[in-house]
């Protein structure tokens, strides 16, 4: 079998990225699978371990940091967040297609540990269209939208140091654009191998 | 304006690369082309000059050779045939995506005098489809067949000097999977630099 796509996905908080994975994901079906990340705060009702989180102690998580088994990481307040190697390495290696959707920050340590990795970065129309959304939202503050409008226009500088970028304007079009990316990366010669042994057994 | 795509497409006789690239470029419409031929051969019947054929003299033909001017040539029985580098080029700068179906042999330089260009091996969905298929045509001897399995096979050798594999079983899926290679290509990040500075053009 050929081993699996690792689909990382960051963009700017608003700009829908996990509406899109989740019609993408909906449409491959049993196909593709969302990485499932660690954390050290406490389970709340209705979730469910090794669905919405791995729920671990921060003596283990500081445990797997140290133990290289980590894909990446971070601290909001006293919890951990993070991927853990293991289960994405896993399902590759299954042959199916995993997406990470991941901070900016924690992006840059994937392609060290998985080379074949593409990176896909989500933006909108416009900032303007992305503050229009946020307002409309109406969860945030003024202040807490500003903030948010400075860190994307961060976010968007960085946008070069991935593979594709995909623009949401209308959702339609964005899932169909992650899928036309998904198609083609399981097209590149080096996932071709078994295929290309298939044409030729023969001969 | 973001560059055009260059893509090459080489197959084996007989795995229907025409057909596919007909269809992909119906879907296309006014934003793909097939690089037009120069050829030394005396133009026939129905021909138009610059539409199936640039028709030139013997001695152009070296003349361009000798100006670096032709992307790939060969020669059959005492006729050229061959790639000019110029309307690919103009094509390109015009942001229009440029199919160049040629055979193995021919994509060697492509790759030196564009970089950017992606290439496309077509394969049939194992070789002894490829020889029911030809021996369908009902058009080739016995003999005939058997050299073209002969060169196919030699030719899927050299699939791994290609980008992608697309497999031509249903016509309609291999036409599918080109254009979602050419999707993907159009959103890879050095295609995408005006899209991002539109995008923080008022930050």
């Amino acid at each position: 079998m050929n081993e699996g796509l690792l689909i990382v996905v960051s963009a700017p908080s608003g700009c829908g990225k996990d509406t899109v994975i989740a019609k993408v994901m909906e449409k491959m079906k049993g196909d593709a699978f969302l990485s499932v990340s660690m954390t050290t705060r406490k389970m709340r009702e209705g979730e469910t371990d090794g669905v919405n989180y791995y729920f671990i102690t921060t003596e283990e998580f500081k445990e797997n940091i140290r133990n290289g088994e980590m894909l990446e990481y971070t601290c909001y307040g006293e919890n951990f967040y993070g991927t853990p190697i293991a289960p994405v390495k896993k399902l590759l290696s299954e042959g199916k297609t995993v997406f990470l959707i991941i901070e900016v920050e924690g992006g840059e340590n994937v392609k060290k540990v998985f080379p074949d990795a593409k990176k896909i970065f989500i933006v909108p129309p416009t900032l303007e269209v992305l503050e229009k959304r946020l307002r409309g939202r109406a969860t945030d503050s003024d202040e807490a939208i500003k903030a948010r409008m400075r860190i994307a226009e961060i976010e968007l500088q960085r946008a070069a140091e991935y593979d594709y970028i995909v623009e949401n304007d209308v959702l339609e079009d964005a899932v169909n654009d992650v899928m036309s990316i998904i198609r083609a990366e399981q097209l590149r010669i080096n996932k071709m191998q078994n295929k290309l042994r298939e044409v030729i057994k023969n001969a």
